[in-house]
């Protein structure tokens, strides 16, 4: 089984939520903004495999993140791989944008 | 196995919390507020899947969940289905009510 | 297998944590306080099942618990049952005391 | 399988940071500091097998850790054995610091 992990992105606002998540490894500068969008009142769940701008996230490398978010949001974030069990770690972060 | 999500709800108070859930989709609008009455110093273990007004929450969906409360409780989240092991968060969320 | 719960107690101050432990159900007034103490700079493994003052705690009960102490403490609380994979949740829980 | 514990040090400042852990026993004093330095914008998956100075961890010993930072950090925290599922902590502990 292929590891992937997902973010489950939570917008309980009445207005767009505008999230960057930020990917930083152990050998190698941070990659990313990748940028998503989650409507007012809606969930997203983001399969980080699908992430593609501005590059694929490498599939056999450890890697930490970070979600960041103009609007406050609540971020549930899973990873499955072939050896471990899940992996539940939720986190929320949120900082004053431009809107 | 059907998947089934529970929270298991504690109020250590010394009066009634009165607790609302809110179920977030994808793509249509929030449904709830769903309610439920927690007594003094006890704990109610709710199943999702047993919440049925406004309307039953659908079985297939992803779905994301709020939980407030007129005053302060503790919230364990639990969610369990055929392919993934227990998935545990927890919440703590109050603000502050008409009593 | 017996259902058991742990909390992992860790009390990096240089005086004893005097913790006590409130068992809250669904349908009865909860039970305790029941007490621990925790060496300075030590850690302690509690097995929910030993605990035995002031009654031991029912077997076969949904539970919820709090767990405060006087000075500054870190739990780790588990739960392993037959059905369920681990269950892990971290509480930190402080008060001012009388030392 | 033998247990390891694995702590995921994630730094995005753009200092390094300076990591402490501190082990706590049950029946002995705590060992360390264990010193690891985590460069700017950078993972380290730590095993705690690895630390060696100021001396190994006991392999069939309960412990619990503690990790400190001059920077603000997020540790991921990670335990693994032959009976247990993945038993996930996640804690961000930072504290001012010299530089």
């Amino acid at each position: 089984m292929l590891s992937h992990e997902t973010a489950c992105i939570l917008n309980t606002n009445d207005v767009d939520a505008h999230v960057e998540i930020m990917i930083y490894f152990a050998d190698r500068e941070p990659t990313g903004p990748y940028r998503i969008t989650v409507p007012p009142r809606r969930t997203v769940h983001q399969r980080f495999n699908d992430l593609q701008e501005p590059e694929p996230i490498p599939k056999a490398t450890n890697y930490a993140s970070t979600i960041t978010s103009d609007v406050a949001i609540v971020v549930q974030h899973t990873r499955l791989d072939s050896r471990q069990s899940e992996n539940a770690l939720i986190t929320t972060i949120a900082f004053a944008g431009d809107e």
